[in-house]
């Protein structure tokens, strides 16, 4: 059993600090706001008011506040203990971020592991839960008995900014999901159509529509856009045009989906209607990522 | 058997001319341009050059052209045959156009169905193909045998508007989850991360994350965002800057998620950053839905 500080008692920080007692650990909590989270003390936490004392008591420090912002501010009081000590930072940054707190850390003498928690609260711990890390690989070695308890564990490189990549990127995904899901939700709710009536339909339809990624995948790797094509750009544009004039027609709002309208006109434009969609990605990439 | 016309050789009129003849039916063709559908003529159909001799051959007339333009110039040059016939229009349109096309084809004592075809052409016949259905019900009792063979027939009431209503609502999410997948794929590919290698992790967290939809969906329909939040949108809020930041710094283009971004600040910034982001929906839904 470890010795484990939490750093951060938002509804993550919780759950985090919850699954490690579950686990036996010994944990010291710290929180900007005092008296969040009677809850873990009367569990067997320990809360106590510096974050300078809850990092020197344990053998790992686990951060997890809203931003770096944050996770920078507490480091920096913390600074005078952090020689020889471990830090595990799942707060969400960017890369250059992460990287800029691990070179910090690193020449105070800190071991750095950054990390991305893809979970909410209520799936730490469960079959579900995935914790992306990257930098320090000895801490990762060191400590990854204590954080599988969280969540699957899986460990991208020693480059510190490779969890946040990789986390904003899933994130991004996420995003787009639940943007489509408020844009369908809103314009079937303009006919009286509830949102959880609606998802009826709309969970299965979307499940079927993931099957279409590994060929899109496939073709942004390889960058040919124009082989094996059952759905053509030009097609889709006016599908596209059809759902926006409808949902402007039923007085809802635009927005989320009228950059994907943007994109598809203007590669349909220059030419590339009779291949995939999987071609705006030509008109978003950067320009030095590559194409095999 | 039925004798069925298809009009629209497009790749979805293919799928469905192919599967009518895969199941024995009787199939005459017709599509603007000739001779694009030699194997099915191979396999026993008949393709004639005139739009009206072909609904006028035919029992049922089944419809699949890239937009109502398209359809209604088609049916208007068939309209002296269009009296007492039944025609099936699977062409992707908005409600209002629709609605149109059954006002003027019940006028002409045509029995009208408007169709969504959830399903791309290889899907077309498998077990995960839907095709929604609103407008003649006596149509649609008449010859759903014969649908049922494209995929699942979904019959949604009198209202010919209905189909389409639903049709482009499940697109939108769709197109929400490709804008997702693009935006995802590209921050990876910024760093020489292919986007097929991401779908490993990106797959599983998409299925993951539709489990919060049916949450969100509640929040939606009572309109009461503010309960059982595990997840809030000050830190969604945050995490979104996170991602837009880095996206930049990574020289890819923002565009997707933008509006996503706005609408979670403004509805921020409104005093709900300790709420769900379900909440957005009250910044797009128009004013006339309904809340329970
Ligand atoms: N919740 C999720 O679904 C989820 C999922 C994956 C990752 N994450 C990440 O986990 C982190 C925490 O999220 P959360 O859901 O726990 O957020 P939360 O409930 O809003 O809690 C925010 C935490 O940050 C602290 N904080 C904010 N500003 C601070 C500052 N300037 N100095 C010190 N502490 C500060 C807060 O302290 P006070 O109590 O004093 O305000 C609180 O402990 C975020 O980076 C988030 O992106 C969350
Ligand atoms: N493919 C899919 O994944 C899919 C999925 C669901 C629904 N749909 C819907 O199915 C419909 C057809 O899609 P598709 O994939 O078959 O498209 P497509 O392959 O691009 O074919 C378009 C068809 O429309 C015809 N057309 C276009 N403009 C016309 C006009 N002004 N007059 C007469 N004919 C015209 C074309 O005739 P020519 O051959 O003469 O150009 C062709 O037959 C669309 O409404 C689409 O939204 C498609």
């Amino acid at each position: 059993m470890a010795n484990i500080s939490v750093l951060g008692l938002g509804a993550m920080g919780q759950a985090l600090a919850a699954r490690f007692l579950q686990q036996g650990h010994s944990v010291t909590l710290w929180n900007r706001t005092a008296g969040k989270a009677g809850f873990l003390v009367a569990k067997g936490a320990r809360e106590i008011s510096s974050a300078a004392d809850a990092i020197a008591s344990s053998d790992v420090a686990v951060i997890c506040l809203l931003d770096y912002t944050a996770s920078n501010s507490v480091l920096d009081s913390a600074a005078s203990v952090l020689a020889g000590r471990a830090v595990v930072n799942l707060t969400n940054g960017t890369p250059a971020q992460a990287r800029a707190t691990a070179e910090r850390l690193e020449s105070l003498g800190t071991a750095y592991l950054d990390g991305g928690i893809m979970a909410t609260p209520p799936m730490i711990g469960g079959e579900h839960a995935l914790i992306l890390y990257s930098g320090s690989k000895a801490t990762f070695e060191a400590h990854v008995g204590t954080l599988e308890a969280l969540g699957a564990a899986t460990y991208l490189g020693a480059d510190a900014g490779l969890a946040s990549l990789h986390d904003l990127a899933l994130l991004s995904g996420m995003y787009g999901l639940f943007a489509g899901f408020f844009h369908a939700t809103a314009l079937v709710g303009s006919e009286g159509i509830g949102a959880s009536a609606f998802l009826k339909l709309l969970g299965p339809w979307m499940t079927a529509m993931m099957g279409e990624l590994p060929g899109y995948a496939e073709k942004i790797d390889t960058g040919r856009h124009g082989v094996n094509v059952a759905s053509n750009l030009a097609m889709q544009t006016a599908a596209l045009e059809n759902i926006l004039t409808a949902t402007r027609e039923q007085g809802v709002a635009t927005d989320l989906l009228d950059p994907m309208l943007d994109l598809f006109r203007k590669r349909d434009g220059a030419g590339h209607g009779n291949e995939d969609i999987s071609g705006v990605l030509e008109l978003i990439r950067s320009r030095n990522s590559a194409v095999s």
